[in-house]
């Protein structure tokens, strides 16, 4: 079904093992080091390596990389380029459109949409001209696009870094620099529509994965408002209700009552009427008992929301995804913009998967529908109906590495097919003749950059790197107008002429 | 050769060719306006839009990108894709693996490393903690890197985003953000060999992108250096000199000579002879010469760097590219840390080409060896040497932009295979049951988001899109068990099985 579902399993497990090992150096050979040569100058003249201050050659300082941030080795570069690939592909499958915004907005842009999380944008140093942030996730500048250039429709998907100021908790995989990776449906459709096909990528990227099973939480901005408005809470709490629900999936419904009495002053008897919403999950049967309750009816956008809830179900089940899903009253989502359904996928484990390794990651991907904040950009307030998810990639590589601790097969992080031998001395003219004829024909190919090195060392090399070709070449087999082609795996060695070898190369290469 | 390289011109033209135009909708299909509806909520309690600020509804600041920087369209993204596809895979086809770095660096790795152009690096608020800086280039952070995980040897490459605070001269393809593409090795080799290497990527590059002719410089820092030597430039003065060297490519002699002189204090005795020097470019011929100039052969470090030249054409003429390089003493490099060979690739243009579309980009390709790096940030002053190069894919996008100004063709921006249609009311579940089992079979498929639309408006947007195939299920072939399938461009239907449906549809895209 997808591009990673076509890899056996054993090979994208093979694949994904490498991810843990630290970065190692990828090119061997030795000889001559040029930065001693430099020093070892007999100076005539004045020492000419301004460009390098003296003060400078050794740093007064720590060498790391920010709080919260990280290099990605080789090894973890490829298994994130899998996971995009997949990841992208699917959304390339329901028709979306790349888009691509800078790495920071106008800081005017990105205020008052984030609610509390607001404190957590960087912004730029004022070095005169405008005022920047860096962007916290890519929703709102896709609003800022739909706006700017007075789009009306589009289906549209962006992978790109995001940076937000947390309290970086790495052992959950959370990073204050990390990618996320949106696919978004703008426009005005019939109701449900777009939404519904949201949630059968989610599930199609998380089946294409293969990361087990999973579950997915539906709710809606205007039930859980319509909620709060009918149990009595102040239009003036409603966000910060909102935001201790949101805790629900970490903490008890016990400490979530005592925060919301305690700490954001909710009357009790308030805070246990919302107690018995938030504690119902279900199917499209636990919308239909609330179509039936007498408090929450009195909301008609309560009543809206359940309206639009029974229709998402009911899309659902044509897409076969029903059982995947569960309204859970429970599920409230941090951001401001959204203002209609809304939805977080989470990771299930068997209870032996949970004895053995207990993942806590929180959702691998969320969204909702926010159908006012392109209208927040547009100077005559035109609204543009949107509705998306995004995939939280990060968590998602950081299951796999949890994943893969125990494997240890080899996976290549370099994708030579031929290496270019020699076992005579002073031939580094003939292998760079040689492995030129490879590059031009597009074959992927290797040498190792020294004089004179010894076969054993390239061949080793070879076996090192899982290079499956070597191509030998010596003083016999130019003098005849042949080369040796061996496989590395079986050692077996072959004599060609020299003119087929691109030919005969390619034919190995596509038999294996 | 490269993957563009295999793709027909035209083909190639024809993908080009949409990038000037303005991002247009995807999506169609309308009929009730959410927001419109919500708007119209009878309101028996409070609004309950807190989430949208009324204030906020209608921003009072004009919405735009952050100065120098720009949304990409589809369509740029598409040509984007395409550009680094055919990049990345030169460099792996090197042997390089992929590594990534954070987005922002601590400031003092940055600091004293771009000499003239540290200004224009973006630095981050000060909000308590680290003081951060984005990158600026994909070079130091490789060192950074190098250096902070002990790696001794390393082919890499990096495809990222940069920023530099320049004053945007968009008109030519500039940017304060920018995408670069560099690739590196790390590592102790036997002279000449790994920088030849770079130089022959450059070339592949630039051949497989098929921009028209090109010509690389080359010369050598130690070179540049022994010259000011020769010539009296006062140490203190040579990388200011060097800045002024480096305009000659925009610049007449006259006005650089004048711009050392007046405003940089340089004797003009010294400016004459750096003249002589700095007016010389020829192939290996002038290196030959250089070696026998009385004046520069007292500089020792510009006989080892004439050395290096004159082994490092040997080596491109092996790898076939001797031809496309020359040697020029006008070379310069602004950046501080070269320590060696440096190199720029320009575009040439036929005369006919610059009288009708003159281009003025500047290098599309440079780089260069930096031995001390790696050892500014290592603890001891361990160094590692380095060569490497970065290709300046904004250039290249803004002479594909340039060159396709004219032509008209279309291209697709969405890859979809499959429409999936119906003639009837009311069959919005059928056609969602449908479009699953496509997408499930990895299919790409699309279906307009509305209930009931009209067959004609079905396939009408086919066209625009450029849809080939359209699944069309109606009453009468649910019935039958049947489904038709049409091909756009030719308009004939056909009956199938329904359960051959996704098997004939297989069928028919690996055939097209």
């Amino acid at each position: 079904m997808s591009q990673l579902g076509l890899l056996p399993r054993r090979a994208w497990a093979s694949l994904l093992s490498q991810l843990l090992r630290p970065p190692c150096a990828s090119c061997t050979g030795t000889v001559r080091c040029r930065s001693q040569d430099q020093e070892s100058l007999q100076v005539a003249e004045p020492v000419l390596t301004s460009q390098l201050k003296p003060h400078q050659e050794k740093p007064n300082f720590i060498i790391k990389t920010p709080k919260g941030t990280r290099d990605l080795s080789p090894q973890q570069v490829l298994v994130r380029e899998k996971i995009l690939d997949l990841v992208v592909s699917c959304f390339k499958r329901h028709g979306a459109k790349g888009l691509d915004t800078p790495a920071f907005e106008l800081k005017e842009i990105l205020t008052e949409k984030y609610g509390e999380d607001s404190g957590l944008i960087y912004d730029l140093k004022d070095q005169g001209g405008e005022l920047l942030s860096l962007r916290y996730d890519l929703t709102v500048p896709f609003a800022r696009y739909l706006a700017m250039h007075k789009v009306k429709k589009m289906k549209r998907y962006q992978v790109g870094k995001v940076w937000r100021r947390e309290s970086p908790a790495i052992v959950q995989g959370r990073y204050r620099e990390f990618c996320q990776c949106d696919f978004d449906i703008a426009g005005q459709f019939d109701p449900m529509i777009p939404d519904a096909e949201c949630l059968k990528i989610i599930c199609e990227i998380l089946n294409g994965l293969q990361l087990g099973d999973f579950h997915i939480k539906v709710s809606d901005r205007r039930i859980m408002d319509g909620m709060f408005a009918v149990c009595g809470v102040p239009e003036s709490k409603f966000r910060a209700i909102g935001s201790s629900i949101d805790k629900l999936d970490k903490m008890s419904w016990k400490e979530v009552r005592h925060e919301m009495v305690a700490k954001k002053g909710l009357a009790p008897e308030v805070a246990d009427r919302i107690g018995e919403y938030v504690q119902c999950h279900g199917g499209v049967s636990l919308v239909e008992q609330m179509f039936q309750d007498p408090r929450l009816t009195q909301s008609k956008q309560a009543l809206e929301g359940l309206g639009d809830l029974k229709l998402l179900f009911e899309y659902l089940t044509s897409f076969g995804i029903a059982e995947k899903v569960s309204f859970d009253l429970s599920l409230a989502r941090g951001l401001d913009y959204y203002t209609g359904v809304i939805y977080e996928a989470v990771l299930l484990q068997t209870p032996a998967q949970a004895r053995d390794e207990p993942l806590n990651v929180g959702s691998v991907a969320a969204g909702g529908r926010y159908d006012g904040l392109v209208g927040m950009f547009d100077p005559k307030g035109h609204k543009v109906p949107c509705v998306g998810l995004s995939i939280g990639v990060e968590r998602i590589f950081y299951i796999v590495e949890q994943r893969m601790k125990t494997s240890g097969e080899k996976v290549r992080t370099t994708e030579t097919q031929v290496f270019v031998a020699t076992p005579q001395k002073n031939f580094l003219l003939e292998r760079m003749k040689l492995i030129t004829e490879l590059w031009d024909a597009g074959i992927k190919a290797e040498m190792l950059c020294k004089n004179n090195p010894k076969l054993l060392t390239q061949l080793h090399y070879c076996e090192n790197m899982g290079i499956p070709l070597v191509v030998i070449i010596g003083e016999q087999e130019l003098k005849e107008g042949i080369i040796k082609l061996r496989s590395v795996a079986s050692r077996e060695e072959v004599a060609i002429k020299r003119e087929n070898l691109v030919v005969e190369i390619q034919k190995r290469l596509s038999e294996s």
